[in-house]
């Protein structure tokens, strides 16, 4: 480990306490959304689409409610009807119409997987027995996969009558290409061609799931009077809330939710599935519904990242100064429209100085489930085809990889993608540290590659409410609405104990349930430790002052005569008053001491990163072993080390699994060939090497202690860095992922 | 009805909505103690003492811990050790050491049914069958149960050592009487010597049960990492919370504990019993584990109010004018010390002038149930004795017994008990209200009698928070950590509602998990819709001054140029914004709309109460029939009238009891005969008439609203409002509750 071991004169931050709710988890006390259970609970099972694509004629449920057992049954007749109207959400916000047929289809279904009715009974079995016996009656429709066959003219249109938005001019005929976004600045076409050296290239990538360890689960409970509760493992319990609320016409503030831990999300689970239909089972049912999902119908029925087509060309000058940079890429977007089209762009133009360019993504429907939000979503798709072709143009150039990209790395002030100047980044600062690492000089053995790449991840802030309150003895209470995924209780903890300089294990934190705290956005776009930390840290400042005033009024002194020093107050003399010491005369004062923030920091940092591979290309196979790795990374200010080197692990690892394995393979009925974890190959183990983390602290004067955010940028450069290895090692340029031995195998055979 | 219907300009307070949590609860979907359940739960048995005063010689749990099924077998020996110490609690904190041997007898059993031992299983069947396996060898020692037992020379002494505290010159020589109280002024017994009239008895009541509806109940769950969990119905699951930690040697922010519903408490549910077994067995189980009580353990293991012994004399000059008063009683403590003689004696002083007083309150240990808070804990027994007293006064003055007390009445400004001058009390007006009411001018029929009764109660503040937050459809959540005993949440959604100026209905309230806010006391003391009340309206008041900053910014005008109205802002010309529009922009915005107060308001004020009973007795059984009955209260600003009223009419329905039926009965072994509700006889509706109420409003200046605490003080007249119409339907003073058909039967004979 690289990481730089507390250097400031921080007491906290920067060091590696055990979290807090580590052993709860380890021991499997932990309450995950399947373990949750409450007085009364019966079960549900959800009726899925045998069909890709298909009209539903009728559905005749009276089989199935005439099964002894069975307490209710849920159709898309039982949903309110939607108005198009778009909800306050988090970055997956989206059309309700969309998100109600997404929980259960309405008219047609758009893949296979899709839910179609659900059951409620006394137990799994019968409900799953039940819904076997309701019969409906399709009409079965063409349907498309790739994005080619989508936008081909007759292809069975998903959406009937949808008209493509933001091009100009605005086109009239009914489209599965739903939406476009396009930056450009410059003539991208006359600086090309004054270019001293061209790169270009095809790229392709497959859709490829989150891959979670926990399913979908939630139970829920709708009251006589419409009030509601839910109990979900979710990113964000309030959006959650939020969208449930509206699709079925409930008021917020009706409808609790309760945060349960949660295995996994990376973005998938910001957007609501069962929570509706679970919702509409306890209505009919008058019992607490529990609904879960099995893993077949995670892939099937949940939201996988989009894959990519895209074509590219790069010109530079022949000092390797980048002249230009056109892109234009494809989302293969699954059922609904509201792929990640714009981070997509902004990932392609974020990290260099660009004279000119032009860049637009296109949103394309197809028949497989509506894709979802996954770790830097839209990045790592574009990411590999722009550092795929910036490694071809440093091949062309002459150039050493990361020269090249430190010659036309953005610095602080250079106009970034919508031409506003770049803040604080740290990208030249990374590709420095890379350059220095060991790793990029170290020697390679035979059939052995070395690629690099960068990247730019946008980051986000976003609302987030926090509270911090003592208890009589001093112990330190912070509540949150974020739920913890990559360690954020210990993130919390941290900040709360570096403020008010207490030992960490004296801070608990708590993720509160949507009644007990205000409203915070999901945790995702990399906001939790940066925006919701900044509450925590206001929380906890206010809290600082109330103690300092109170230890001031308790020595009969003024608070500037109060030093706060390792969680006492120490005034004139041999005066001290420890924290619990304050907090157990409340009964004293106007109350018992706490704090509440609610922020929505505008002022996040893009993230930056440069990832190091070193691949062995087995030809007589086509296997690719990853050998060494090495993530790199502008971390702003680490709080936790070993959850911020795992943030990079982590996102190095989904990312090489991504670059190597994963995809949704389809036959040719648009089903899913490999729904489950056996053949959907994720990286393990045994894949992969310790993947070595370098932390560059270049601190965000927008946050308190200088924190960025850390959670998705190290997806963003493994898919480029991989297939850059590749090409070193290999001397061919493989444009389309995954790397799969017969991919590469096929490729090697026919360049040889 | 004849509370006032929304009289002034007040628009939700004062009216009669439906409760929040109403439908929940009459559907059975409210989870209370024993619905309660968690993953991996198991089930708790507590073996309880057959002995009212025994040496414990030892435990042996060896064939409990053979049984199959049973996971894990508690005794005082898994105990840690405790110092002598109190905690900060409310009103009924406590010696720990004495906390901790209520929940588990230590070396002595003290009363029949002290918990000895204790066992978790994987049933409750064999839980129980496994506790009837534990073998305890006992000493079995004399006990004492009536307060002249207890104080006899050679008396079995329970806490051997115990010193009486708070008398001078300080005894040295052990004692069952383990504490006192006196407050006095001016010479008593001239005065008394110098009185034209006097008035004197003994009098004596019984040990009584607060009668809630749900037995105790928890479930608690001990982490590996030594981290717990408790869900728990109380009255304040924060005060219990740190009882708990204190008695494990748990830090307190370690202790996470979740208020479930609860089916009544009325003091007796401030304190634990349950808990810190439960989570020892947790802790040696490594299971969540259920335990609740029986009716039966609930009569024997938990604290009644005490029994009272007193001497009163009061003086008067010949107009009526009050001279002095003296008094001095004796509470029947229990096992523990700790008895209401404070509020005792508060009580005797505090609602009329009294120009010489003394008056001393002892606390008399003997072998039952410690005692614990019973509504205006150790005011209904005292005020019987004044009350009593001051009817006999009446009759001897020849006076109207409401002409009595209001000659002598305290008004504002008057002193009260410890000489600080009154604040804007209303007991004046309540007389006025009771005199002029038609109940006390009605005929009365054959065999009845009418009496009157006064009430003082002390009430109290103390510690509370509270938070408000908006959803983006501008639904209101507010969040308190008040459990709601008597409808609370309606209190508090109406007192958002008024500040903010929307429906009722829009606005939700929940009692948040000691990790979700800050800390506030029980629920108690007449303390919520005063002190939490106030917190709710503070944060409110900060979030309409958010709402109206972010309207004029919206609209582009100054704050000043808004005006608040029906949930909206009203600018200049036509503009206008509802709070759903400008919560629903918190993304333009610093963040989501919130607000927290914490507050311990000092400047409660007391209650004062008049109560008016006819009752009709039958010569021939001894029988006491209540008739009409009419209960006069100040209540400051009555909040939501249904619950207002529904206070008055149950604290009467209690006093009722205790006046006629209620009484623990003790065998010659100190075994309670009637630990049931068929034989412990309250009142049930068939018993009582409809109890009209009257509330009289005099605002409590230190409430924004108006409120003063309405809780406790219906309790305090009924006793002798009770007596006082015996003794006029009779002619016959009975000082001794409660007024049993055999006691009335045998005193009408003897005075025959």
């Amino acid at each position: 480990m690289n990481a730089p071991e507390n250097p400031k004169t921080f007491k906290v931050i920067g060091t590696r306490p055990v979290r807090p709710d580590g052993v709860d988890k380890v021991t499997g006390k932990a309450v995950y959304g399947p373990d949750f259970t409450t007085a009364g609970m019966i079960h549900g099972a959800i009726l899925r689409s045998p069909h890709a694509h298909a009209r539903i004629i009728s559905i005749d449920t009276s089989k199935a409610e005439a099964l002894p057992g069975v307490k209710a049954v849920v159709t898309s007749a039982d949903f309110p009807g939607q108005e198009s109207k778009v909800v306050a959400a988090g970055e997956t916000s989206s059309n309700l119409q969309h998100i109600a047929s997404t929980c259960m289809a309405q008219g047609k279904v758009l893949y296979i997987g899709h839910a179609v009715a659900a059951v409620a009974a006394t137990t799994k079995a019968i409900a799953e027995a039940a819904a076997k016996l309701i019969v409906v009656d399709y009409e079965v429709l063409p349907h498309v996969i790739e994005v080619e066959e989508a936008l081909a003219d007759g292809a069975p249109i998903l959406h009937e009558g949808m008209i493509t938005k933001g091009i100009e001019p605005a086109p009239t005929k009914p489209s599965n290409a739903s939406a476009s976004f396009t930056l450009h600045d410059g003539d991208v076409d006359a600086a090309l061609a004054a270019s001293a050296v061209t790169a270009t290239g095809k790229y392709r990538t497959a859709p490829v799931h989150q891959g979670y360890i926990e399913p979908h689960a939630c139970v829920a409970s709708w009251n006589a009077d419409g009030q509601g509760q839910l109990w979900i493992s979710s990113q964000g319990h309030f959006d959650l809330r939020n969208q449930t609320a509206a699709v079925l016409h409930m008021p917020i503030g009706d409808l609790r939710t309760y945060p349960l831990e949660i295995g996994g999300g990376f973005g998938g689970k910001t957007g609501i599935y069962l929570e509706p239909v679970a919702m509409l089972l306890s209505k009919k049912s008058g019992r607490p519904v529990r609904l879960t999902m099995s893993r077949e119908e995670v892939f099937a029925g949940s939201g996988p990242a989009p894959g990519v087509v895209a074509d590219i060309i790069i010109g530079a000058s022949e000092d390797g100064t980048l002249t230009a940079l056109k892109l234009e890429f494809w989302n293969q977007s699954g059922a609904y429209p509201g792929s990640t089209i714009h981070p997509g762009v902004m990932t392609a133009l974020g990290a260099y100085r660009l004279p000119a360019f032009w860049a637009r993504g296109w949103d394309v429907l197809s028949n497989f489930a509506g894709t979802k939000a996954y770790r830097a979503p839209g990045a790592p798709q574009i990411a590999f085809v722009v550092e795929s072709c910036l490694d071809d143009l440093a091949l062309k150039l002459g150039m050493d990889p990361i020269d090249l990209r430190l010659k036309n790395a953005v610095v602080p002030g250079d106009p970034g993608p919508v031409r506003l100047p770049h803040g604080k980044i740290g990208y030249v600062e990374c590709l420095e540290a890379a350059k220095a690492h060991p790793h990029w000089s170290a020697p390679l053995g035979p059939n052995q590659g070395r690629g690099v790449a960068g990247a730019f991840w946008g980051n986000y802030g976003g609302q987030s409410t926090a509270s911090v309150a003592l208890a009589s003895d001093g112990s330190v209470q912070v509540t949150t609405g974020s739920p913890d995924i990559g360690g954020s209780r210990a993130s919390m903890a941290i900040m709360a104990a570096e403020t008010l300089q207490v030992p960490y294990e004296s801070v608990r934190v708590t993720i509160a349930d949507t009644a007990s705290i205000g409203y915070s956005m999901v945790t995702g776009g990399s906001r939790v430790t940066f925006a919701t930390g900044k509450a925590v840290v206001v929380a906890a400042r206010e809290v600082l002052a109330t103690l300092v005033s109170r230890a001031a009024s308790l020595m009969g002194v003024t608070e500037d005569q109060i030093v706060w020093r390792d969680g006492a107050a120490h005034g004139p003399g041999e005066q001290v008053l420890t924290i619990a010491a304050i907090a157990g005369k409340a009964g004293q004062f106007s109350g018992p001491i706490s704090a509440e923030a609610a922020v929505n920091p505008l002022d996040y940092l893009p993230a930056f990163a440069v990832h190091i591979c070193d691949t062995e290309v087995d030809a007589e196979t086509g296997q690719v072993a990853v050998v060494r790795y090495t993530a790199v990374q502008d971390v702003g200010t680490a709080i936790h080390l070993d959850y911020v080197e795992g943030q990079l692990q982590g996102g190095a690892a989904q990312g090489i699994g991504w670059a190597l394995n994963e995809a949704y393979l389809f036959d040719g009925q648009g089903r899913i060939e490999n729904p489950g974890f056996l053949d959907y190959r994720m990286p393990v183990a045994s894949d992969l090497p310790m993947i070595d983390t370098v932390l560059v602290e270049v601190p965000n004067p927008a946050h308190p202690y200088g924190v960025k955010g850390v959670g998705e940028a190290p997806i963003v450069p493994p898919l480029a860095a991989v297939a850059n290895a590749v090409r070193d090692a290999t001397g061919k340029r493989f444009t389309q992922l995954p790397l799969t031995p017969d991919r590469v195998y096929a490729g090697l055979k026919a360049s040889a």
